[in-house]
């Protein structure tokens, strides 16, 4: 609820360097007011893109991501399930994380809180958030999802090593990138 | 049609270095067999995302991609429109080309042709084809399909230039690029 968000922040003894927030349809049905509080005490927005729509009140994922930043947030996370996620600022970049094409999705219950977990976890152990690092955390929360949806429940989050990790998110880099180009 | 197409390279004099073809779901409905005949002859096929599944019988779109692999082509490019596309080799590499993020989206009608009018443009320039040189194909295709749809029928396209091309493919590439890691 968007009350308790702006509550835990309130308890908060000195302020986080980062504050990302993750929100759903049922928030902005009924407590569009207090979300909206919210929004505007919070750095990044992670959000679906039902959901983005829903909150700007625009079709275009480009457009909804700008005017969410209006709202408060300087960075906003779009994500799109199977087809990846956008990430935008206030600078007017963006980066587009690919979904992995799995060979089975077993099940996508709590894929969105896992891409959460991955990227704000990545983002915690790093010195300075830049742009770039933005980038790679999004590639983190890909990660961590891509595994989510491989079992039921938290099955196979649970028995992830480091290497799967690092191996799982070259996986996700190798995926979009191309050779450097070299002149002749 | 099918058979026209296996007419086409019937008259071809010498056989051509690669040969890429475009396919729908009503030849897949009514003319299937002619279809599988002269997949058989090509290297590439482009094919959106439904109609790999259907020319597969596979919901999974890597699985549809390989099963799509062992009727002919070597290499299978799917089309998933404002999602992006995905360019499958037969040593199982795998590139994801994201769709550009546009503010509008004016008229869809054209942007698979355009797509594969870029693809197979890109390539003829090229002195070697490479799976490298084939994801560059894919970004080339993407950005006419982009262009395309921000107009009504071919009327961007008329007008481009060969810098606005060059911009638009560098937009691409940009988004999804990570700076380049160094190591500290």
């Amino acid at each position: 609820m968007p009350r308790l968000q702006a509550k835990v922040l309130d308890q908060m003894e000195t302020k986080p360097k980062l504050v990302a927030l993750d929100t759903m349809n049922f928030r902005m049905d009924s407590f569009m007011d207090d979300l909206k509080e919210v929004l505007k005490r919070i750095d990044v927005l992670i959000i679906n893109d039902e959901e983005a729509r829903q909150l700007a009140n625009d079709y275009s994922l480009v457009k909804s991501a700008r005017k969410i930043m209006e709202m408060g947030p300087s960075i906003v996370v779009i994500k799109k399930g199977e087809h990846g996620a956008l990430l935008f600022n206030q600078q007017k970049e963006v980066f587009f994380a690919p979904a992995l094409p799995l060979e089975e999705v077993f099940d996508p219950t709590g894929a969105g809180d896992s891409f959460a977990g991955g990227f704000i976890g990545y983002l915690s152990q790093q010195k300075e958030v830049t742009f770039d690092t933005m980038k790679r955390a999004v590639i983190y929360g890909s990660a961590m999802a891509s595994f989510c949806v491989e079992k039921f429940g938290t099955e196979k989050l649970e028995k992830l090593s480091a290497i799967d990790v690092k191996n799982r998110v070259e996986e996700f880099i190798n995926l979009t990138q191309l050779e450097i180009e070299l002149t002749d």
